[in-house]
């Protein structure tokens, strides 16, 4: 039997910390490795390796497509996907606020197993800490991620040269609107859903079948813009982006004309932006497409050599915009 | 020139943090893989890895000894040290409360940079999110870590039989009741300091020298009690320690019976808990005195067939008492 509510000696390292990580979390993640409940996870490996971190902090914890749980999971699994990476190993961290009601954790921890299993990953080790109440907001999350790197070749913004085409993989902005909408108790009536999902199944295979992927990122916080910076930025290059081809719901596309937003700068949590050598390009697109969460893949834009460390969008009145990076916060606690 | 405050567009993705990550973190923790700023590191590994992590939530932020930042390092060094793995790689994830003083978060970089460099590991990738004021309390560090395996042969609790010795590598409750004196500005005058240290440095040489030690772990929360407890249910053996044998230090011992604290529940974050064959524990004990945290290395202790599961300890006053795991929390926050 589990209590009602969590209590700061579940945080303790006693028994009530053992039964929660038997009760809670083991019977729904247990596989041969976190059986074991050592300290650290053994990893039988011997390639090389991707390994990336994430803290999770959304509110609310639960919102239209998701919730935390499956946010820290799927999260950390696209941040290897993104070096090329095979998600394999993932450990979880709770800090949980005292007087959370149990249910809540058990409905994030089925989520998280659950996510884990689609994603094909096991969570290997972990932690549990809990804080006083007012001393944290219900529950953070913090995963960490290894996988092998497809074919020992990672990927890095180095190999990006003028002419390589952007792709994005779908529908921009969902994240970021879903939790606006639910937090705000905005009633759009537009029911966005986040895009919440992990995209090994839909990347790796694509990874596999062609070498003209040069680099990918997936445009979480701060948005596709502030992505396209990033890349920009650090590949001394630049990038000019059609926007007619930005691929957008057209509830998305209502919700941010009605409250004046830009999608350009929303989070998304299942897309990946990819740059791919011009050759490759309709066989990537073509690859991507055939997956359910690749069906609206688009390529955007091009890279050049000048404006270097630039983004340059082709608006569709015709004129051309430079866009920046994200300055100051957007939304808090997205992610 | 960093801001007074954290402000929420620290966590937003965009420009403030790429300032934090870049002035603050990047300038402390520079090393080839987390200069490349990518979503995941990427580890040239090729043997079997220890891979875990923790969560701190330690308040107050500083104590004698240590702070958050020096305790999230050495946490978790400690925990892949216990498995019989050489710590290389951490990732350092922080969830930071609007309006932390900036200069907090420095030193507390500091102290993560000095205490990785100590150990010999490097931080190659993390996270950072903030969130609003009251949402949490200061900041929050969630670190993971992975390493080599020694000699390819992880230590594991099946390997634990009656007739071997159980030595604590130095005086035990020193971190709890620092935290503890901190905290409730007890004015004690014993001037206690946490023991927190990364435990590398004395236990790789020992494990590299010797094949006779068969089980290790840190008795953190929950004490010395609540990990030999551990050992005792999951190797479903019997643990006889005597009391006469724990060492103590005297400001502890003064301090435990001033406050009617029992020091075997008391948390330890620079202690290991060694199972040795007997036939090697002279010299395992030989070899931990060598080094500075192991002068006071003690063997404390048998394990025997029966009673199964338990924990008897020989009191000074020469009657057994079983001990169990801590029952409730003991004091919150600790680490």
């Amino acid at each position: 039997m589990s209590p009602d509510k969590i209590l700061l000696s579940h945080g303790s390292g006693g028994k009530a910390t053992h039964h929660l990580i038997t009760q809670t979390l083991l019977k729904r993640l247990a596989n041969p490795i976190l059986n074991q409940l050592a300290d650290s996870a053994l990893l039988p490996y011997e390639k090389k390796l991707g390994f990336t971190t994430d803290s999770f902090v959304v509110s609310p914890l639960r919102f239209p497509g998701g919730d935390i749980g499956k946010l820290s999971i799927c999260g950390t699994v696209n941040d290897l996907v993104m070096i090329g990476a095979v998600p394999e190993y993932i450990s979880l961290a709770l800090i949980i606020e005292e007087g959370l009601d149990y249910a809540v954790l058990e409905d994030i921890a089925d989520s998280v197993a659950e996510t884990a299993r689609h994603a094909g990953v096991w969570v290997v080790t972990g932690d549990v800490k809990v804080v006083e109440k007012g001393a944290a907001d219900k529950i953070f999350i913090t995963t960490c991620g290894i996988g092998r790197i497809v074919k020992n070749r990672p990927l890095s913004v180095k190999n990006i040269e003028p002419g390589d085409r952007v792709i994005i993989s779908g529908t921009i902005a969902e994240h970021g609107l879903a939790i606006l909408a639910k937090r705000k108790d905005l009633g759009l009536g537009f029911n966005i859903k986040s895009d919440c999902a992990a995209l090994s199944g839909m990347i790796i295979p694509v990874l596999k079948k062609t070498g003209n992927i040069k680099f990918m990122r997936d445009p979480t916080r701060g948005g596709l813009a502030t992505t396209l910076n990033e890349i920009a930025a650090s590949g001394g290059l630049g990038i000019i982006i059609d926007e007619a081809r930005i691929p957008l719901s057209p509830k998305v596309r209502a919700a941010c004309e009605l409250l004046g937003l830009d999608p350009l700068y929303l989070a998304n949590e299942g897309k990946a932006l990819l740059v791919v050598a011009e050759k490759g390009a309709e066989k990537v697109l073509t690859l991507l497409r055939r997956h359910p969460l690749g069906r609206n893949a688009r390529e955007i834009g091009t890279v050049v050599k000048k404006p270097s460390k630039q983004v340059v969008l082709n608006t569709v009145v015709g004129t051309p915009r430079i866009i920046d990076m994200l300055v100051g916060e957007s939304l808090p606690r997205i992610c």
